[in-house]
């Protein structure tokens, strides 16, 4: 999985029809800052994924990819490669709080 | 997933029998601008995906690859690893849209 | 999917028993050339895959890579995660025809 | 599969039902230091992965991707794409000793 | 798949049970040198493979990632992402040999 987070939501109204009713989120892939570890930044990369969590734009969520983006209740034999699977309160490196939902 | 930009198509007539009939569309993933995330832009990357939708060229479409491309109803059972899902109308990033369909 | 041109094949007599008589093909990835966008250029990543097409060197193919890559007849259940699907013929960007087999 | 060091860990109340009860760490691939092989060294990328060992903060352990993530008893049928498949004891390359773990 | 050379070995005592007796190589991908593509030359990337064919250190070999990983008899169900699948017997370019196991 990956730490990302929400920048924005994608509208599609022609779908695949197993499609509608799922939320597309445009999320950006975050890494640790190379040099001091001490903070998240972001990649560049940009992708979409069904979010059935209800994250907002802002948000640090766990991004799953993959088949395995199918093995949530509410994402069962869909076509999609990506799914928000939790929504990241903290994160911790190596003893020093590099990103706390509550700061941000 | 990812948004990509349909530039072209592909024709092959010698191919695994299961293909036949099926459209092969030429896209082009697209990601935000880095610096100010206010528009979308071009990846270099080159794809070929099946597209079961209709889409044309110029259209902004999602495609999702890997073995749930195989999830849509056109495209059960057939040896392919990317498929277009739905065709973008809009994309929103942080309350400002960097893409809509009627606009371009 | 992606655009692959054969570059060569590889020998290989002791392997799993299940690929013995699965020809291996060298392929080169192509991409769109990124500004004009007016022809198909290498990529210089080298991937091997199966051809249950007979295709030979210099032609363009199609590959799909991943656990699809075993739904062709000739590749059911084989510990393979690329196999050809297909010999293009012509490829058109924005109705320009940047690639034809016959003037190949 | 790849080596990766354990460099921290990341905590979400809100997720998918399913991970309830499974730890997430972050964890930093590692390859080989391009000049000499003598050596792992960081590529500065970051990935969560579940993790049934146990295992701690500095620890290298090694990651399997995608589907077979599901493959242990404890990540059956779990929504992820990462999971720790075994604590690094020591790597050789060349007959010479590049990390052991009781060195480090 | 793709070729890659067998650099060494890693040992993992702790691990998912599954994995007891299953030999873990480090193995280095190679591509084709991109000017002449008359060699085969080392990416510098670095990746961990289940071996059942018995390959040694030098050994150049194929792997294949992904689900296809758990298809070869010996890896049925493991949670892996890459095995060893054949080994190199030789490898030809535009009808020049580039590798052949008994030169090197």
């Amino acid at each position: 999985m990956f730490i990302a987070r929400v920048t924005g939501s994608v509208v599609a109204t022609q779908k695949v029809g197993s499609m509608t009713g799922h939320k597309l989120l445009v999320v950006e892939p975050y890494r640790l800052e190379e040099k001091k570890r001490g903070s998240l930044v972001p990649t560049g990369r940009t992708f979409i994924a069904v979010d059935p969590l209800g994250s907002g734009e802002g948000d640090y969520v766990l991004i799953c990819q993959g088949s395995s983006a199918r093995l949530t209740p509410e994402t069962k034999d869909l076509p999609i490669d990506a799914v928000v699977i939790g929504l990241v309160d903290s994160v911790h490196i190596e003893k020093t709080n590099v990103y706390s939902r509550n700061d941000s």
